[in-house]
C-alpha cells in the first residue's frame, strides 16, 4: 500500500531495491502482503525509482495477476532466487545494496540470496516496515472499521447460539464457520476456553465438553487482508457474587485502561497503570496489555512493561487486561482500538458480564 | 516423536543439543511440533546425553505441560533466547556445538542466537530432519490414516451437500466446520474452485457464486497434528464429451501413476511417466506430481522433475496430477498414498467424475 513509505525508506537506507518474498504456500508474507495485495507464492520486488513488479511460479500467475501490481513475471519455483535475479538484471535494476526483512528471511534463504546477488549488500528494514505499517491511512482504517465490524455481528451470533454448543470446539468452529462462508479471513484461530481452560490465556479449543464458569472467546476475523480482534468473556451457569465482582474489576480497569490512551502517551505507562490497578491481581495477569492491529494481528506498537513506543494517530491496537488463576478460572476483555486524537473502541460488542 | 532419530543426528553432527522454537504465536514450527507434541510459544531443548525439556512463556506454561515433554519451565518472552540460554546452564548443557534448524531461523533470531550463546558454533539439521521425518513410525501412519479417513468423510459430505451451496466461500466454509467443530485442524485452507477459477491451482474461494463446468475440491485435515491432502474434481451442470473425455484421460494417467510407485524408485521418474502419458496436455500440468505429507502438508519426498528422492517403505505422499486452461478450466484427481511394499491409497473417495 504505501509505496511511498517505502520508497523514502528504501533512499534512506541507500538500497536500490526492496525484495519480500514467500516461498512457501503454506504462509504468507506481512510485507509482501502490505505492499502488493498478494499473499501467494513468489515475490515483490519494490526498486527506489521505478515501477514495483511480482515474481510468481506458473501456477499463482493469474491470481498474481489480480493483484495490486500489474508487472507479473513468471518464475521457476524450484529456481526460486535465481529468477528473482533474472527478471531483476532484465528490469536493469542495479543491485549494490537490496533491502530485506531479515525478521522474516530465514538462514538457509540467506544464503541461496547471496549466492545469487554475491556482490550487494543486504540491508534490514525489518523495523522500517514495521514502523511504517504502525500508522494507518485512511484507506487501511476503512479496512480495520469493516474488519471489526464483522468480528463484533459474528461474535454476537456465537454468544446468542452458544447454548447450542456443546464443546469448546463447536463454539470455535462456529466463530469460523461464520466468517468464512462470507469470504473472510481469520487473524487467528478463535479461542474458545471454559472453565479451568479459561485459565490458559492461548488455550486451544477441545472436544470436552463446555464447562461451568467463566468462558472467555477471543475471536477476529481478516476482512481485505486486514485483522481485527476482540475478546469477551461470558459466564456458564450462575456466578457467586465474588465472581461477578471480580469481573467488574476486571472490566473496570479495561474501560480505565483505554480512558488512559493519550496523544504521545507512553505505551509503558498504559501498561503500568493496567498492573498498579489490578492491585493483588497483578500476578495474575501473564500477558502484555495490547498490540497494534494490522494485516498481522501482532504489530506495533506494544503496549507492555518494556516497550518504547508512544501513542500518536492513526495507530490502531488492543487493550486486553485479564486475570488468570492457575487451574482455576480465567477472563479477559479486549477491544481493538483506533487512535484519531481520541481512543475510538472499534470492536462494539457489550462488555456487562453475560450469562448463558 | 522420533528422540532416538535425533540423537543420533546429534551424534553425527557433534553436537551438544538441538534446540527448536517459535517465537510467533500465530505460527508453528514443525520440529518443535514433531519431537515434543507441542506448538505454541517457546522452544524444544533436546540435549545428546540428557532428557528433553521445554521452555515456554509464563501464559503458555500449563498448554505446554500437556505436551509430550514432562519437563517444562517457564521463560520470559520478551527475553526468549536469554532465558533459553539461563535453561541450558541451569540443566549444565554443553554448547560447544547447537543444531539448529537454518531453514526456519531468521537472520534476526540467529542475531540473538549468537548473542547469548557466542561461543558455539550453529551447525544445520534442517535437511536431516526432513529426511527423519520423511520415514513414519507406525504410530505415525496411524494418525495419517485416521487423518485420511476424517478427510475423506468431510470431503463426501461437503459433495453431497454440494448444491445447498451458493459461493465457492461456503463450500470452503463448510469443509473447514466440519472439521473445526470436531476438534480437527486443517492441512491447509480449502481449495475450492468452479469455472475458470479451476485453472488456477491454488484459488482462494472466493464469495462469486459458483460457477459451471469443472469444480476442484482440494482439502485435508490434521488429526494429532498428522496432515490428510485430497483433491477431488467435481462437475457442476452436463459436462459435454470432451470435458468426460479429459477427465478420465486425467484420471486413467493419476491412477497408472500410483501403479508406478515401487520401491526404490526415483520419485523423478514417476513424475516423467505422467508428463510423458499426458502428451500434448503437457504445457497444463504447472506443479508437481506430488509431496511428502506428515506434520507438514509439504513434506519429503518431492515427487518432481528434479528430485532426487527415491520411494522407500513407510511413506506417506501424494499423487496429484492435473490439467489447468487458462482462463478456461482446470481439474485435479489427488490422493495420499502409503508406500508399504505397494502403495495404499489412503484417501478413499471415489474418483469417478462426480456430476452435481
Amino acid at each position: 500500500m504505501n509505496f511511498n513509505g517505502i520508497k523514502e525508506i528504501l533512499s534512506r537506507k541507500k538500497s536500490d531495491f526492496a525484495v519480500f518474498y514467500n516461498s512457501d504456500s503454506s504462509k504468507s508474507n506481512a510485507n509482501m502482503l502490505y505492499f502488493s495485495g498478494y499473499s501467494g507464492l513468489g515475490a515483490t520486488i519494490i526498486p527506489k525509482n521505478k515501477p514495483s513488479f511480482l515474481v510468481a511460479p506458473q501456477m499463482e500467475f493469474y491470481r498474481a495477476k489480480k493483484s495490486a501490481i500489474k508487472k507479473v513475471y513468471s518464475m521457476e519455483k524450484k529456481k526460486f532466487f535465481e529468477s528473482i535475479r533474472e527478471i531483476a538484471k532484465k528490469n536493469r535494476l542495479k543491485a549494490g545494496s537490496i533491502a530485506i526483512d531479515k525478521s522474516s528471511v530465514t538462514l538457509n534463504a540467506y544464503r541461496h540470496l547471496k549466492k545469487q546477488f554475491g556482490s550487494s549488500r543486504f540491508k534490514d528494514v525489518s523495523f522500517e516496515c514495521l514502523k511504517l505499517r504502525e500508522i494507518k491511512s485512511e484507506k487501511e482504517i476503512k479496512f480495520l472499521k469493516k474488519s471489526c465490524a464483522y468480528a463484533d455481528k459474528i461474535l454476537k451470533k456465537a454468544i446468542k447460539n452458544f447454548k447450542s454448543f456443546k464443546t469448546e470446539s463447536e463454539a470455535a468452529a462456529f466463530l469460523e464457520y461464520e466468517a468464512k462462508k462470507i469470504g473472510l479471513g481469520l487473524s487467528f484461530d478463535p479461542i474458545v476456553a471454559s472453565g479451568s481452560n479459561a485459565s490458559m490465556p492461548h488455550h486451544k479449543p477441545s472436544g470436552e465438553k463446555i464447562k461451568k464458569g467463566f468462558c472467555v472467546m477471543d475471536f477476529g476475523v481478516k476482512c481485505k487482508g486486514y485483522c481485527s480482534d476482540i475478546t469477551r468473556t461470558i459466564y456458564v451457569g450462575k456466578p457467586n457474587e465474588k465472581e461477578k465482582k471480580i469481573y467488574d474489576f476486571l472490566l473496570k480497569i479495561q474501560k480505565g485502561a483505554i480512558n488512559e490512551i493519550d496523544n504521545n502517551k507512553k505505551c509503558s505507562e498504559i501498561y503500568k497503570f493496567v498492573n498498579k490497578q489490578l492491585g493483588k491481581y497483578k500476578g495474575y495477569f501473564t500477558h502484555g496489555l495490547g498490540h497494534g492491529v494490522g494485516v498481522e494481528i501482532h504489530e506495533l506498537p506494544n503496549l507492555t512493561l518494556n516497550s518504547k513506543d508512544r501513542i500518536s494517530n492513526n495507530m490502531v491496537f488492543t487493550i486486553e487486561p485479564g486475570v488468570y488463576m492457575p487451574k482455576k478460572l480465567g477472563m479477559r476483555i479486549e477491544d481493538t482500538v483506533l487512535f484519531k486524537d481520541k481512543p475510538i473502541i472499534l470492536t462494539k460488542t457489550s462488555k456487562d458480564l453475560l450469562i448463558v
